[in-house]
């Protein structure tokens, strides 16, 4: 029987979506141990679309679920339908999106409000006991959603010491690692990876969100292959 | 001294631009023997936006240079300035932008007529004995480029009769491959593979990126690490 994971996207492209190197990253890894991968994203407009080559503000809206789509080639489904009863594991790329479009944590930082419906599938898989992964700065959510509830979710961003004192204030316990390691919190079955938090390249990237995968799959009693 | 690779995008989604998981794996594969990368893309407007949720046409336009920035985290250049002395090797991903944007075969099969920067870059890598390695539905651009220079081009697009009977028609001879298959032009130093061509998943395509990747590098004088 394989592993149905969900992977939440957050829009398509680092500025103001989910990070694709990431994103893809984490589904090359996801088919590699055959796993059944269900996308997902919400149905809600980006809080902005930057232009990736001049990194200025676009008028035109775009919206988080239509431009997801772009990475999981049209498979994927709305967030709001998705329950933890269907899934075995869930993961979350990094990408500004992840702070932009499910969360305000680019804007408010660790006052920060996490998006209801990501809220609610994190506590149904936290009160399952199923394991979430997080890469890059997708790990604030985290933060925000078990710290607030008081279960010091322990997690890594890497080294970047504002984001790791955010994520301290909102009642999570940062712990620093290097570019392509990975933080396991047993207790709270999270898994972290800081990816494109540092200025290293796809390979890099690829090998975090590998092992982060790998060790979702673990957890989620799938093993590896 | 790392081997200088030209990649060039369409756009950023299978259905309007580049396919978003072969442009990755070919990255990931890239940086992981070290090579330095260029990406490209022309700075034009795309044929047509599609929805990749509802596969509806939109009517706002995109600009093929501003989406690959997408792909590349806005570390892109504009393929009008790019010469074959730039580069070592060339590499294009697929997704239905190599045949909407950089050419239009989409619309007009083996009657189509290749961007002329494509064209020629295309040419200018031939002439310097440079190889180019192409993905899914790229190759169409080898086949009406160096078909219609009388090359006689060998290049896979996996077993698609439509589309290889388009390729022989253009002066091109197509090779049957599997999925993760790659096949080698050694006379006009060219190296394909099918990836999204076949109702495939992630790792595969990675798989056949990687292959493709590894030859182009070899033939480029870098060997493989």
């Amino acid at each position: 029987m394989a592993m149905r994971v969900g992977v939440i996207l957050s829009g398509c492209g680092f500025k103001d979506g989910s990070e694709i190197q990431e994103a893809v990253g984490i589904l090359i890894a996801l088919d590699r141990r055959g796993a059944s991968v269900v996308c997902m994203a919400p149905d809600v407009p980006q809080s902005e679309t930057l232009n990736h080559f001049t990194s200025q503000k676009e008028a035109h809206p775009r919206n988080v679920l239509h431009e997801s789509a772009r990475i999981a080639r049209g498979k994927i489904v709305d967030l709001a339908g998705v329950k933890s009863a269907d899934l075995d594991a869930l993961i979350f790329p990094g990408g500004y999106g992840a702070a932009k479009n499910l969360c305000d944590f680019a804007a408010k930082g660790d006052q920060c409000h996490v998006l209801d419906d990501v809220k609610r599938l994190l506590m149904e898989m936290r009160g399952a006991g199923k394991p979430i992964g997080l890469a890059c700065i997708a790990p604030v959510m985290a933060a925000a959603v078990f710290g607030a509830a008081g279960l010091s979710p322990q997690l890594t961003i890497g080294t970047d010491a504002q984001t790791a004192g955010a994520i301290n204030a909102m009642g999570g316990v940062h712990h620093a690692t290097g570019p392509a390691d990975i933080y396991i919190d047993e207790n709270n079955r999270l898994v972290t990876t800081p990816c494109y938090m540092n200025d290293v390249g796809p390979w890099v990237v690829y090998q975090g969100a590998d092992k982060m995968v790998e060790a979702v799959l673990k957890m989620a009693g799938g093993g590896s292959r």
